[in-house]
């Protein structure tokens, strides 16, 4: 693989695994016999209905859905699901609790003020979202319409390592950069969403997993396409949805059934994401960024001992075949993400190269 | 092709050049020695935004988009339009004019009632929209914030012949299905949008191209990823494309340009369109849908003497390798639809396959 294809650490769109794009290349002229590629189906057709249809039987055992919540794929990615959420669920009470704990739970939370009274519960801001807030430090309204979270920062590096206790107040979680990596109780959540770019699939669709009971209370000025409820009766099927992206997604369900589903993801990512934090731990020149307890299995945030530095390591990083280690622009520092598709052998030469980089660039 | 490939007559999502899918299988794993795919790339690392920038710098070529206007890519297709454009547009006098030729236009109407007051230009409800009004017979308000209209409808099978005069109110057109089919003079519209999905690429994405200078001015309650001002500002990238598609768009309008460009496009949908016309002109059991001077160059309906009969030439169509050839359930007949990607043999093959069943069903 090393000579073909380089180890990519970025942090979403990102790296998909190999048999998913192999399987993807050898059917896309014609799937499966039937003639043409996925790309070209119509959405209402027998042949495509029934690889949508084995996709949400997939997510829907892998993730253990019950009954009472439904699958819906929508456009726009998590972004759009700022708006998404407080538009169908914050005209309950007019008001929403916001966990902000980074850049995109703060855009959400923001967004949500126009709709509405966002609440701060709880914030990481003092210690630059560093950190996941204690338990005990969370406020939650007991009028709010919903609780918000993002599980999982991908530009600090820091991961909820519980699920906050919020009193009956329907729980909606931005899962988009830890969906799929562990086991998730999703009968504990109002709504989940995702965008598919990390551990899902290309770019363009986020997966809305949503408790059926909250649907049907949009506000009035909730565009058609972004109404829950809508669809939840359509099938998310009410206009032609990202045939080709769902597909996508089939295939990486299939290959995370082969790695031993969540369980396996799961092994895998905490083996990954040790053999990351001890070399920060072990190393005298490069330091994690998170707080311990509060460290991302996804993201592993990382500096030198300066800026200069930084950028030399990850450009020497990219000439030996790691690439995208830059940490996001709005923080600096390096960042390794190594979502389900990153091999356990990309981290450990990963590791070695950090050990070596450190070895020749000794203070 | 004909013993691999079917003739896919799908309205969408539909057919795309072979070359096409040819490439994009070639280059799955490893996007010309990135060492990934394009899936898996950031959107805004330098190998991504080359790909980007390229994809853009050709379609404004392609179409020959002034300097004034900007060409966007958003999600949601063209449902998501229907909102954007009135969060976008109608708050400039509250009130916007639609002509109503079909079923799409007809909902992007609805869908501007819940921001403003949205009238009735013309309409062929009268003759179940199988033509196109005459222009003396559109009334434009002169306080109507825009003129909507969408210019081929795919479920009657009728295309505008005429670009509305609108006395200096800003132009609106669905070109979803007839864009990049013929040259379009861009300067005389507003905003033009259109679903990738018949013409450009798979499914996921609206491109929209719109007059700098009418940005700016959305609505309060406008989703943030709805905005085309932070959309023109953000060169499409607030949050993470559908790089894939973009990607795919940009491979068409290669395929394009080797074709002759929209000047090669519009003499070979002539051609395709005259064959399928001539054949149910000539034809004593197959009569076209829409009125003569409507009739649409892309999506071509028709229907034999009766249902059964329908089915019955769908279903041994299909036999023979053409397939989605049904009318749209809301309408029922059949239709063809030959977007640019159909080569002109599938249209001659098609056309001697009418005349064939026709011959085995006389009455």
């Amino acid at each position: 693989m090393f000579t073909d294809r380089i180890y990519n650490f970025s942090s979403g769109p990102s790296i998909l695994p190999l048999p998913v794009l192999e399987q993807a290349a050898a059917e896309m002229t014609n799937y499966r016999g039937s003639g043409m590629s996925v790309m070209e189906m119509s959405h209402r057709s027998k042949v495509y209905l029934t690889i949508f249809d084995e996709v949400k039987a997939d997510l829907k055992r892998i993730l253990a859905i019950p009954d009472t919540h439904e699958i819906i794929f929508m456009q726009g990615g998590a972004t759009l699901q700022f708006s998404a959420v407080p538009l169908n669920l914050i005209g309950k009470t007019g008001k929403a609790d916001y966990a902000v704990t980074g850049n995109f739970s703060n855009l959400a939370m923001k967004e949500a003020g126009k709709y509405g009274k966002a609440s701060v519960a709880c914030s990481s801001e003092d210690r630059n979202h560093t950190y996941i807030p204690a338990k005990e430090n969370i406020i939650v309204s007991d009028d709010a319409s919903y609780f918000y979270y993002c599980s999982n920062n991908t530009i600090y590096g820091t991961e909820w390592k519980y699920v906050p206790e919020t009193k009956g107040i329907p729980l909606v979680c931005d899962m988009s950069s830890n969906i799929l990596s562990a086991p998730v109780d999703v009968s504990r959540y109002g709504v989940i969403y995702a965008g598919v770019q990390k551990n899902m699939a290309p770019a363009g669709m986020a997966v809305v997993i949503i408790d059926k009971q909250l649907a049907g209370n949009e506000l009035p000025v909730t565009p058609k396409l972004m109404s829950y409820k809508l669809m939840i009766e359509s099938d998310s099927m009410n206009n032609t949805p990202p045939c080709y992206t769902i597909y996508m997604l089939g295939l990486v369900l299939k290959w995370l059934d082969a790695q031993g589903g969540l369980e396996g993801m799961s092994k895998l990512k905490a083996e990954k994401a040790k053999l990351l934090y001890d070399a920060l731990d072990d190393s005298e020149l490069f330091k994690g960024c998170a707080e311990k307890g509060s460290r991302s299995d996804m993201n592993v945030t990382f500096r030198t001992s300066g800026e200069e530095l930084d950028e030399k390591f990850a450009k020497e990083a990219a000439a030996a075949g790691f690439e995208n280690l830059k940490g996001h622009r709005s923080v600096g520092g390096l960042r390794a993400s190594i979502y389900n598709a990153m091999p356990a052998e990309g981290v450990q030469k990963l590791a070695l190269f950090m050990r070596e980089f450190e070895m020749n660039n000794r203070s």
